[in-house]
């Protein structure tokens, strides 16, 4: 996810990098910030590793499947990733802006039929949160 | 919208059809849900016109449009017209369940650091919502 992340920061996108995993933890599908690069909003890292991974096992449902982000999921990613079924969604650095998936599932308790829990990976949030600071302050 | 809506009833996919306009009124993308077809679960009304019309207009910043859909957006597509930066969003029928883009603005009011204005055209709301009561009744 680190190394996605880095390798969207050398695009001059947010860095910010995903995968889905099958309960083996084989990677099933890859993502990192591509909205500058595909023109394309909405090309989210965990949005494209959810794609992939629907893609790669040929069904809309990644019911077995874990989403693992450099970054908490915001709105749009959170609904990619309930929408997917993902059993369980790991992060590594916290949004501190803007409404992170934490947030709106603690908001919205019961609103969604499917909801995954969240895990924050405290091991890596360092380093991610490092990767998005510099990437900001350079912008600055 | 309605027609789109239609045709993914016909698909077998929860009917909800959507499309961004220049100012000018000319729609410049098209979107109907595509979830089984794709085998894609962020494949929504939604997000699809908007790619759609980032595609046409080579640009990742809809600033100048619009976004019209017969459904009020979900948390995902309320992620992709916050990205896209719509200038405004339309709407026929409410989201009754789940978190549509009304609530989650109201919640999160100052969250978002883009905000597009959420407007309900209640003329066609009765026809949206009666598609959307057909397709899941049939489906009971």
């Amino acid at each position: 996810m680190l190394a996605l992340a880095t390798a969207a920061a050398l695009s001059e996108e947010v860095p910010v990098g995903a995968v889905v995993c099958n309960p083996q933890w084989e990677i099933l599908g890859r993502g990192r910030n591509e909205i500058l690069e595909r023109k394309d909003p909405t090309a989210h890292a965990e949005l494209l590793a959810i794609r992939a991974a629907a893609q790669a096992q040929q069904s809309e449902r990644l019911s077995d499947c874990i989403l693992i982000s450099s970054l908490e999921p915001c709105a749009l990613c959170s609904g990619a990733a309930i929408f997917s079924r993902v059993k369980a969604v790991y992060y590594f650095a916290p949004v501190f802006t803007g409404v992170g998936m934490t947030r709106l599932f603690e908001v919205f308790a019961e609103s969604f039929n499917h909801r995954p829990p969240i895990i924050q990976v405290e091991a890596f949030a360092g380093e991610s949160a490092r990767l998005l600071k510099e990437f900001f302050a350079k912008r600055r």
